[in-house]
């Protein structure tokens, strides 16, 4: 018999603690404190109130929560002595049945990281879809994992607390995401297509109009034939476009989509994601034989990350009428160019200005994303409403001072480059942080033919300044460009200064965005608000239709483009509800 | 009729001003200005009066006297309208006597010149000898300080017109420095000895018993000869070492000396000025047939820059008896190991153990060397005396942050390695100025493979901290070393520092000190002391006998281990004098 959220909602402190006993291990302060945040409008209401009892316990009490824990299929696993849930758990990831090589290096890992941190190694062993992680993934994280600083690493610990408690609630209150597995899957089955070279390191490549890439586009028509759009096709660009018509012939459309090409080695969500997740709801609508007052258009866009050829964003520019044909001339790393890439894939680029779209055919356009950045992750929010995506100035540099002998020069008397460069990473680093959500960085920094004993008389560096508006980043970057001037003048340098890049910032439309926050609210999560620091599809359409974006966390920190990249099936299933109740309210406003 | 000291000190202001009129180019308020110092010691104290005139005055003045000089060679050149001083400067150097290549050169030098600074290019054609540049050498200058900052260009300026009104001087007072041209023309002809791969591309290079190393030697030999020495030999570890016997049999004898090899394309003056002064020294008491009451030995060390062999200080190591066999045994880049070398060039290393001297042998050691540094430079001062030669302590180290996205990551959630170790680099540079006589370097700096839009998860750094005494020193790297370690705990991050050399701290006797202050003050000029930043063979002798060490100025900002280091026949002719006045000083103390 599944517990319910009545059941709890109804329950005493003492009930309620019970009731939720062996979620969190041998902890019931866990739901006790809880239990103050009642009532729960929904099973992630409830996930999210456990989570921050977690978070708002000190240290202390944090620290034996860990400790509470078992150490990973280590002596006690052998002795027979784990508690019943974990060696369960060891149990489905397969932990009971390792090598004798192994187990040694389990038992190794086991006491290098007791050593290093003094707790044990938690991990959620039943992993990100809940089907349990093969012994070479759990030996490989954990190898990763003990290169963390210590505080970072503590705080992996309590996020893995909370996905096995989060699979436990789940089996207690005999709840499956469906909609969600079905996107994780989805990912999982996609990111076979590999480029030969990568596929054979175990690596996902996916740049436009390779093999793996048609084989990726053949994919998507044949699924979203199968969740019941009515017209499925492929573009002149490579887009996969799937059409689920509205309740009547002539309303508009709801515009949705991301990319499917990758970077190079990359991940399985960043861009996906925004495909998958449209699909399922359409898969849904479809299965109940339902039409909504206005159609669904999700676009499979063909390419976006620049990798193989230099040009990027081809497949949502090429909506807007922003396809420059001198591009067709453009060679790949082999010679090829996209014109012939194109023709070899049975695409006719004479036909790319018709893929051009009307504003007057949609409603808006709206695209779920990945994070790819830390910001979810680290406040345990699956979802985060974005507010803009961020405009950017990219410059490359060079301090010039006078190169001279570090024993024999006087501090007063010194032109040093590179701590002039220190200077201005300071100063970005307050800057950036004085406006919030503006962000500063030197990525590249380089004394050349640096000597140990030699004051710097020159210092290369590179400087990224993104805001969520134009006025804010080019406030941000006159003050940096400003500080760089007096700085040099003060300490007697010269500098060089060349801008490289600049993208101009996509503020969500304020409707769209106030209808994700609704959609996360009817979730029972809370709405946070972020600026998205990459740039995204979303960027592109913004300058024909109104545009908002949702943010779904990745685990691992937030890393992207890499494989590291990952996501739940818990995360991704509130991922699709959220676009269904967007849908829905979207259905009321156009009924 | 020369002009002389006493009719200057006699003057009024009007005549004195009279009397100087035409050294400072159209300025007779420079000498205006130096008329309050009288009565002035000496033609250095004079010199030195005008140089503070023309630095006290301010900005305006500076530049209404270098804007009265012509434009050098140019249009004014060829009108005939150039001063009459300046025309025969010129033509000393050649000027009047362009090629049309040459000319063109020098206009557009004067052109883009002009453009940049607003003020004429001056130069001292009659340069560091008083015998003319060349007209490579010339255009090469004008082409060199092209690049300078204008506040350095400017100073350069301003101490290129004391040189000129130095020559101006000596030529009205029908002086002549005998001495330091002796110093100067040794230094030159020793320099013709260089590595064949160096010296076709004219560049100085003379490391341990090359060829080029051995002729020098044969050079120093047969130059100590004809100054007087009693006795000439080149000692196990190829020092060579002259004699000058003291009045009585017996006699302990004053210690001194430099090396005369060098850094691969290094400067003439760097070692081997404190050959030349003592044997110039030696030379004028054998013309006078004078003896003192102690022996004079000069050695010209064999080895001290680590160039051809890992080891370094092999030829003042001796003198203290540390010489480690196991060098021997040391390889060149060319696989020749020492004892090879050693054995080609005649030397015995099993006679190595006699090269140690008895500390009851000598009153003391006593070292003069080229600043190599900018202190004496920018201050015009000729000399300095060493208090210490510093102690110093190096590192190399990574900070070891979390490599994230750029556009992503909150400036709040970054663990960014480089704007940490920036923290440190301005930490060290505030830290090291408090003290005013430490120095500390972050020489090498780099974000490995950093790119513009990653949040740097790595950065390597160097750091080279140095102090007059140990003590100093070691509160100084402690000081820094907690820095780091506060830093990294504050912001997140790890680190790695591995600790790569440690040199004691050789501070300069006080009585010997005391000896090179009263000399400096003979010559009528102000005592400056400073710590020595560079180590010396004056560290090694440190370790036997009593030390302290005179500093002569560098030109070009004080460079050294470059082709650039120089020195002027007037300074080398006071720094004999200075060594001339410590030698009579130390007869009377033993007399």
């Amino acid at each position: 018999m599944s517990l319910s959220l009545d059941q709890l909602n109804q329950a005493n402190r003492a009930d309620f603690t019970a009731l939720l006993d062996g979620i969190y291990e041998h902890s019931p302060w866990v739901a006790e404190a809880a239990w103050t945040k009642r009532p729960f409008r929904s099973l992630a209401h409830l996930k999210r109130a456990l989570t921050e009892a977690v978070r708002e316990a000190g240290l202390e009490a944090q620290l034996g929560l860990i400790r509470a824990h078992p150490e990973l299929a280590g002596k006690a696993a052998m002795a027979g002595t784990l508690t019943a849930e974990s060696t369960n758990e060891q149990s489905r990831a397969g932990l009971t049945h390792c090598t004798p090589e192994e187990f040694a290096k389990l038992q190794q890992l086991n006491a290098d990281y007791k050593t290093r941190f003094s707790w044990p190694f938690i991990l959620a062993v039943r992993g990100p879809r809940g089907l349990g992680l093969t012994r070479q993934e759990i030996i490989a994280t954990f190898e990763r994992r003990l290169q963390h600083p210590p505080d970072v690493e503590r705080a992996e610990c309590l996020r893995q607390i909370d996905r096995i408690a989060e699979i436990r609630l789940n089996d207690k209150f005999g709840f499956v995401p469906t909609l969600g597995n079905q996107v994780w899957d989805w990912a999982e089955q996609l990111a076979r297509h590999s480029e030969p070279e990568y596929a054979q390191r175990g690596e996902l490549t996916v740049t436009y109009l390779t093999e793996a890439h048609q084989a990726c586009s053949r994919e998507l028509v044949a699924w979203m034939r199968e969740c019941g759009f009515d017209k499925v096709e492929v573009d002149a660009v490579g887009n996969v476009v799937g059409r689920y018509h509205a309740a009547v012939p002539g309303a508009r459309s709801l515009l949705t989509g991301s990319h499917f090409d990758t970077v190079r080695n990359g991940g399985k969500y960043d861009g996906r994601l925004g495909i998958f997740v449209p699909m399922a709801c359409v898969q849904a609508l479809h299965a109940q034989g339902r039409r909504l007052p206005y159609g669904i258009e999700v676009v499979g866009f063909s390419e976006e990350e620049g990798q193989r050829y230099k040009a990027t964003f081809l497949g949502s520019g090429a909506l807007i009428g922003q396809f420059d044909p001198a591009w067709l001339d453009q060679r790949d790393a082999d010679g090829v160019p996209m014109r012939e890439a194109m023709a070899r894939a049975g695409l006719r680029p004479e036909n790319i200005p018709s893929v051009r779209r009307k504003a007057d055919d949609y409603l808006g356009f709206v695209e779920v994303h990945i994070e790819q950045g830390p910001v979810l992750h680290e406040l345990d929010l699956p979802l985060g409403v974005v507010t803009s995506i961020n405009g950017g100035v990219r410059f490359v540099g060079e301090v010039i001072g006078l190169a001279s002998h570090a024993g024999t020069t006087p501090m007063n008397r010194r032109r040093d480059a590179a701590v002039a460069v220190a200077e201005l990473a300071l100063y970005v680093e307050r800057r950036a942080a004085a406006d919030g959500d503006s962000v500063g960085t030197i990525g590249q920094l380089q004394v050349p033919n640096g000597s140990i004993n030699v004051v710097p008389g020159r210092c290369r560096f590179s400087l990224d300044l993104r805001a969520p508006t134009n006025e804010q980043r080019d406030r941000l970057v006159a003050d940096v460009l400003a500080e760089l001037a007096a700085l040099c003048e003060r300490r007697g340098l010269g500098y060089t200064l060349e801008e490289t890049m600049r993208a101009s910032a996509a503020p969500s439309h304020p409707q769209w965005q106030a209808r994700w926050e609704a959609a996360v609210d009817r979730l029972g999560l809370p709405i946070f608000r972020m600026p998205s620091g990459a740039g995204h599809d979303a960027m592109k359409l913004h300058e024909l239709l109104p545009q908002a974006m949702l943010f779904l966390r990745g685990g691992n920190g937030g890393i992207s483009h890499n494989p590291l990249e990952t996501i739940t099936n818990d995360d991704a299933q509130l991922c699709v509800e959220a676009f269904m109740h967007l849908l829905e309210d979207l259905a009321k406003d156009h009924a």
